[in-house]
């Protein structure tokens, strides 16, 4: 047996609505559990946690609220979901497979919305700590590919969701800043094609960092 | 008419549960009201906005939350608090009444609870950027006196209420640590006589404040 402590991986995918991204969040999931066997908990963002999913709501479908104060709310449920759901699940050598992370709240509030720049930064720091996922799957699409995507789905539209291209633009250059500044964490995906190749294409990458991380974790107990 | 911009000004009161907080924030409403034909925006903490109002349900009667969440979500109802109801009404000339405000997280949760002092501090800073209450009235009583009227009152206690003297000796040292910071803000008040006793005490340094208040203003109208 192991005198490594038990650790898990954390594995965020983020895109624009539109690009397909629960279709893959399931498509990690599975070969994770399937291919591999590893146990993963599945979450998503905002929300996760009790506490999360009611400021989730309360932010997607509530009341008018403080641009400052939508940012805090966000990271708040962050901080929950992290604390009660994410942190726990990988001290006992779980993975979590997360559909939306800070990533998102940067990209859709920060540069989507213009809003509070200053006080993201600080919660980012304040609740993350330096702390990143381990591997990020950004679904990358057209503004306009994406449209056209959520028109098709004919789903009720939330209040981020009724937003125009130009919006839409500014929240995929936002994932790119991200990317830019953290490159070894991203996997970049072109959303724009079948999903079927979508699929195939975050397998392979999913595959190579699944056997990185073992093959890590072989070095590190022959060592121990 | 005076080039002045408008300008209200903003009274809190602090106390541990059972000091008669909600009846002397009655009498300093009726004061500014009654006697002096001022404006009056009379509010609460947590709470205040819709938003807030929420938030303070989730927190007082929900899930378990993490401690820096539970702080950020206080804050995050303070910040929308202030942005939609307390900086309007301050702008437009009114007065605002507030029962409970920022000193009561330092006491109940840093000091009472022994919960994210760092993250108080940072997001005091964010949400208040070095703004203070113009007048604040400390209700100061035993904590074995607040227990006792708590008992006698029979309404139902919520999660803050269930706690023990020594928890309630805490909270009163951290209102007196917020009182030595910013000693020009605060009044206290022996919360222990009689009502009617504590009445009079606010009433004589609510009447010295506002009439320090209506000279400044007239000497600026002057000068002006």
């Amino acid at each position: 047996m192991s005198l490594l402590p038990a650790r898990g991986r954390m594995i965020t995918l983020s895109a624009l609505d539109g690009a397909g991204k629960s279709t893959q969040v399931q498509t990690v999931v599975e070969r994770l559990r399937d291919y591999y066997g590893i146990e993963v908990v599945v979450t998503r963002e905002p929300g996760g946690s009790p506490v999360a999913e009611r400021l989730r709501e309360l932010v997607l479908h509530g009341d008018v609220i403080d641009p400052v104060a939508e940012m805090m709310i966000f990271f708040a449920a962050r901080q929950d979901h992290l604390a009660q759901v994410i942190r726990p699940a990988l001290q006992a050598g779980r993975w979590v497979v997360c559909d939306r992370f800070v990533d998102c709240s940067w990209a859709y509030q920060v540069r989507g919305r213009g809003l509070a720049r200053a006080e993201f930064e600080a919660l980012e720091k304040m609740v993350l700590r330096g702390w990143r996922p381990d591997l990020t799957f950004l679904l990358d699409i057209e503004p306009v590919v994406a449209a056209a995507r959520r028109r098709g789905r004919g789903a009720e539209a939330d209040r981020f969701e009724r937003q125009d291209l130009e919006f839409f633009g500014r929240v995929r250059q936002g994932y790119f800043e991200r990317m830019v500044a953290d490159p070894e964490r991203f996997r970049v995906i072109d959303a724009a094609v079948a999903p079927g190749v979508v699929r195939k294409e975050v397998i392979a990458h999913l595959d190579e960092f699944v056997r990185s991380t073992l093959r890590e974790t072989a070095r590190l107990e022959r060592a121990a």
